[in-house]
């Protein structure tokens, strides 16, 4: 692995201030202490943790804290002059996360953080902040945990025009529906599951209602298209939704469902939606299994380029965070967000999509059903692809169609329609195909 | 996408000579003048052909070359005071390419290059010239094409220890093996049809034999762990051997079969070695098809992260070199090779690997031949998992079996024995399993 030029090896140490000292905080410190001399000769300086802070000084963490000073108050730890590089592991959109970036910043450090939820609200202004006072703010590790996508985005494929940007981008969500699909057995149950297991977090809202996902969509779209900043911009659907039902469909249809994050231009604009997405079973995304995040870039001159990895835990997460802490060493920091201000970065409300759709509707079995429904598709230019309605005992059967592609105005006022009808079970559900 | 800090945009144009005008050449000035605006907005600064050089000047390449100074001499090209980036598209691993960059770097210049022989072969010597001149050597394009892989181990993986690297590294290799899977056609047949459709050349030597994968692979094995860029220390081995038999039986016992190139640590050293390799089907690098490239890294605290494109062609190699171009206009260079000097960087001879095997042995169908074959690998104290021999009609019978874990020289040792026993109809084939 090449290091700087070896004048550099003379350069003073770049101290560190670690705020936050959770699962990520800890491996940020195993990773530094255990690859010191490695990460000296990459980074051509020494990296030295000078100062910590974190909520509770007693709290057993793994880790020899003694010879770092200690702060209560993270945001004294920010304004510290003898720290450099400010890392913030601390959480949460705003409060004190928010507070000692600011500090940080307005001191002219570098920052180094892993809080997307923080930047998906506040990432412009930091940015802004960090270009001004001659600071930076990385935040590989807020994307995709140790998969250096913001990296490849920026740099490695910095040569194209980028069409598209798509992912797996949550480990719980993609856990659950792998497993659903694997097992066969039903959302709640698998959910309750990986709760047991750890995969999955006691009030999970945040990951399976997609929030997490749009979070990092958000802030892979403004790299990418160079978007306004703007969580508000981004369609967001979790996947309480979806069922075995659906899941078998889908997979008789020659697709699997995925919670897919995907940014992408259109003629309208950008467009940043997270939903449940029916992708080609053959699609290289489609095979991302269980906790690892996986994301795909189309550029005009490389094509797709897909990067897989762990999405999220201690070493994954460090290992990002500790590679921008060696960029910051070796001086080579970038602007976080930089808005295009193109007309192409208008953002495209979900209402504008176009595209193919998958249908499910739960029936009762009775003649002329399916007449009704294909009638309402009809009368909104909703083209039919493929139909399954199976033999069923019972009086709720289900019927399955997936569309070509159609404006989803027309397809929602349909599927209201068809939602009326008297033979309706329970509400029509749509997921969104990604070709 | 973010570009450099607002003060770059007053630098100067960044002027770029390029010597050779293939189709990587006429990729690179395609992708130049096409997205000029955006290259100008992420590099700071625009990016100006000044210069071209190739060996016929009216030869039609689909871009307009008038506007651009033309030099017979490649050499001169690289000499002209008004180029700072040198692009190397050239070819071979010494003769004018070899020349230019020398000239190139001796006048303190940038050099990107596409070519992975020449640096595979003077790869240090040029990084030594670089950094004493203050020049730089950019080759992401060498390795796996438009795979932004040279930037991830340096970069976006910088915080790991590397303990393992490998890859799918010829576009070639892969497509033809893929097809011999779907179509248990014969290799021969297949790279006929390679041939034909433009994926193999008419002298297929370079790909099949696997030198261009080894080429890519000490240039991996050097940036992932500092082993002396030495061709010699890869050991390589072909897809000729690699039958439609040994497709089947592979698939059957769980395995498909990539030409794999793999570096890694083992308590003696380095491994570096490109040969035909059992994969686990289930694997993410089993599922790399036709003419993609794929590359995993196992890093210490990340884990595994794969990364899968293009690994050739005009557009994949185009972009590859440009990001290097614009990492060059934004003055983020680094060192080309840093051999790291430590002892875990010795070459391991391929005499001391030690791992699962794959060997099929064609027979003649007659009484006690498994016997034989057993006691001899029982002499060598090489552990057999599984054993496949079917019925079969005809005087040849495959017998395919699987080993534990043993060490090469033993197992060599003991197909020696097995090859002379009269019962043997062709000599014995083994190939490595990579677990």
């Amino acid at each position: 692995m090449a290091s700087s030029a070896s004048s550099h090896h003379t350069q003073r140490p770049l101290r560190i201030g670690i705020a936050g000292l959770g699962t990520v905080g800890a491996g940020v410190i195993k990773l530094i202490t255990g690859n010191q001399a490695l990460l000296q000769a990459r980074a051509g300086r020494a990296l030295e943790i000078v100062a910590i802070s974190a909520r509770d000084r007693r709290r057993e963490r793994g880790v020899d804290l003694s010879s770092y000073r200690w702060y209560d108050d993270p945001v004294a730890l920010a304004r510290d002059p003898d720290v450099d590089v400010v890392v913030e592991l601390v959480g949460g959109a705003d409060g004190s996360a928010l507070a000692l970036v600011q500090a940080a910043l307005a001191a002219g450090k570098q920052v180094v953080t892993a809080n997307k939820a923080l930047l998906a609200f506040h990432g412009e202004e930091l940015g802004r902040l960090a270009v001004e006072k001659g600071g930076s703010v990385g935040f590989e590790a807020a994307v995709a945990g140790g998969i250096p996508i913001i990296k490849a985005l920026r740099e490695g494929l910095s040569a194209n025009r980028i069409s598209r940007v798509f992912g797996v981008l949550n480990g719980t969500c993609n856990y659950i529906l792998s497993t659903m699909r694997k097992t066969g057995r039903d959302f709640a149950d698998v959910l309750a599951e990986a709760q047991a297991l750890g995969y999955a977090e006691a009030d999970p809202t945040l990951d399976i209602d997609g929030h997490d996902a749009a979070h990092k969509l958000a802030l892979l779209s403004a790299v990418a298209f160079g978007t306004p900043l703007d969580i508000g911009a981004v369609h967001v659907e979790g996947i309480r939704h979806v069922t075995s039902i659906d899941i078998e469909h889908a997979e008789d249809l020659g697709y699997r469902i995925k919670l897919l994050g995907t940014a992408m231009t259109t003629e309208h604009g950008v467009e940043q939606r997270v939903h449940p997405t029916l992708v080609p079973a053959d699609a290289a995304i489609a095979r991302v299994e269980g906790v690892f995040n996986a994301v795909v870039i189309e550029g005009d001159f490389v094509g797709p380029v897909m990067l897989e990895g762990r999405g999220a835990g201690e070493g994954p997460t460090a290992s990002a965070v500790v590679a921008d802490i060696v960029d910051a060493a070796r001086g080579h920091i970038m602007p976080a967000f930089v808005p295009s201000g193109a007309a192409a970065a208008r953002a495209v409300p979900i209402g504008e999509h176009s595209g193919p759709y998958y249908v499910r509707l739960m029936v009762r079995d009775q003649p002329g059903v399916i007449a009704d429904i294909a009638a309402e598709l009809r009368n909104e230019s909703v083209s039919v692809e493929e139909m399954i309605q199976r033999r069923h005992t019972g009086g709720s059967v289900p019927v399955v169609l997936t569309t070509h592609p159609s404006q989803e105005t027309a397809l929602m006022r349909a599927l209201k329609r068809i939602g009326e009808l008297g033979t309706m079970r329970e509400p029509p559900r749509m997921f969104r195909i990604e070709p």
